[in-house]
């Protein structure tokens, strides 16, 4: 392999894929990136099995060539450089690259035993605006679980149905729930994807990235943008039901000011904060919302004004999970429906939003 | 205890003084901010009996009275509340404070179990300009030791002669010597100021505060910046007598630009940075600083264009130390000084400088 490249196209190429690469892997291979120069493009490659991320820039290669370089150590050298032109040659034993006055050899790994990657065909299962896939992916991993127990909690489910695909992530305390519009679609389906690959898709995904089309094939997924393409693994099982856990009817209604609400849920929380259950009292009545905590060493009072139908109610819940809803709603007044002290809390938009937010309440003696 | 003040001065004032509060003090009342009301003011003070912190701000003062809050729930409470007017009341047992319909209720101690804190008079040992001791500070404490068996190396020495403060720091591995101007300067005297109150120093000082006196008194030292009061227990001991370490003479001078051998040094670094010592080699000779590291990942050679005087010379560092020294200085032409592979390195400003960087070299086989 011999080639030369603009040290600013791969410090960029690089910091997008290592991060799929896995530091502290049992195979020391996918502790590597792969390179591989053709034509008049490098290709650089990484995956910890789960996630695959490839990158691909314009380069002038002299003599083509596969070799795997360290992960780490490649990434962060080419950060520290300046970004001129440098030259990467290798032998398959080590890679050289030269740099004005100033020379690296690494040792690498012979290509032929890394795994082989991305080789999904370019038809899509649906298309959809980047900002949507986005939001979804915001607004739900914020729900998925953490217990390997579950391995579906691991994963938001892409339901998708006529023009629409909804989001579902839940842990067993709080459900999120987003429904957007696709383009493309081809027939119903549900999916489950690692809330860890959407995170690396949302990084990929800028505002004006357009249309972002989605292959599914073979149990994984697949997303191109530009000319970075990043495949997952989908997760294997049932999700649960989570219509049967939507309340479909409510006794109280309150619309309240966001940020207000968010404001008074924050500063109550701060006393419970070190507390087991991060327990806050919201007691809607009168006109208004009173969130309240209190505990040996202090009360926290915050009242948000409200506007109210149905019945008074007071209903204990984890200070975190409401925290953690509202701050995912970019709306300025949002809907909070009840009923009574032991149903899930709903948090939606007052209007207008395509996501719902479920909350568990928790039992107050 | 009654009081109004404005949420902006108590959020800022709050924030000062909370870094002295010790959350994990064995006596509760170190993890609090005393309140003090008298007249038109509010002082706010905390300490870990070594830094002691007061700040005082305007208040409406309704009841003059004494109280100590649990800090690090005051702290975030208070920074947390939209900034207009609020009032604090206290009967000794709980603070109330009342902000917009919100209201909070947090016990507190009595405040006479609070250690007295700052009572030093007002007569300046030396003055310096604010600049100049943030410099000495932020240049000096880099080098001092984090290990308790020696607590004088926890400090940095302050040596006060004719016109000259002399900040001096070492751990045993490299040493930092600072010299700045002084004015009304009483005697030649030597202190050791810990690292630790040195940092809250330097938070407390902008480039615009102009002169800062500096008071000592009673192993104690005090600065005061605006309506803040800082004080800091001395370290007692003997320091090490650092001008007999310094070498006097040199065998090879080397002047480099500082970025360039700043980024050879960082570069270098990265291969051996998980190793136990993460030791480069520096080659003095040829034109030029070649800067290299090696172990059974790879090898790095960096060159750097030099202006040498005297013999050539290879002798190894570690990495970090030069480092350290390196971004620490704003200078844009650095002098290496050299006395063979054994004797320590001496780094300063090409010119004009008024520090002095020694890192003692590590042998190599």
């Amino acid at each position: 392999m011999k080639l030369t490249v603009d040290g600013l196209d791969l410090a960029e190429a690089v910091a997008t894929v290592a991060r799929a690469a896995n530091a502290k892997a049992i195979n020391p291979v996918l502790e590597g990136i792969k390179l591989t120069a053709t034509k008049d493009t490098l290709t650089l490659s990484a995956t910890d099995l789960e996630i695959f991320l490839q990158k691909t820039i314009r380069a002038d290669i002299k003599q083509q060539g596969t070799v795997i370089v360290p992960g780490r150590l490649f990434a962060e050298y080419v950060r520290k450089l300046d970004k001129s032109s440098l030259s990467i040659t290798s032998d398959g034993q080590t890679v050289v690259i030269k740099h004005a006055d100033n020379i690296c050899n690494f040792q690498c790994l012979p290509a032929d035993e890394y795994p082989s990657i991305i080789n999904l065909t370019e038809e899509p299962y649906f298309s959809i605006k980047s900002e949507a896939l986005r939001d979804l992916i915001s607004k739900t991993t914020i729900c998925t679980s953490q217990d390997d127990s579950r391995p579906v909690l691991k994963g938001v489910l892409f339901e998708l149905y006529k023009d629409t695909l909804t989001g579902v992530a839940l842990d067993g305390f709080r459900m999120a729930k987003v429904e957007k519009s696709i383009a493309n679609y081809k027939d119903a389906g549900k999916i489950i994807v690692p809330a860890r690959s959407l995170d690396e898709v949302r990084k990929l995904l800028s505002d004006d990235n357009g249309e972002v089309n989605v292959v599914v094939e073979n149990k994984f997924l697949q997303i191109s943008v530009g000319n970075t393409i990043m495949a997952t693994r989908l997760i294997d099982g049932e999700f649960i039901n989570y219509a049967q856990i939507m309340p479909k009817e409510f006794t109280s209604d309150a619309v309240v000011e966001k940020s207000h609400f968010e404001n008074a849920v924050e500063r109550a929380g701060l006393l419970v904060r070190s507390d087991r259950v991060n327990l806050v009292t919201i007691k809607v009545g009168d006109k208004q919302v009173a969130v309240s905590s209190t505990n040996e060493i202090g009360r926290i009072n915050e009242k948000v004004a409200a506007s109210l139908t149905g019945k008074d109610v007071t209903i204990a819940f984890n200070a975190k999970y409401l925290f953690d809803a509202l701050r995912n709603i970019q709306n300025d007044f949002i809907k909070l429906q009840l009923t009574g002290e032991h149903s899930p809390a709903i948090i939606t938009a007052a209007k207008d939003g395509d996501f719902t937010f479920l909350v568990l309440p928790v039992r107050i003696s």
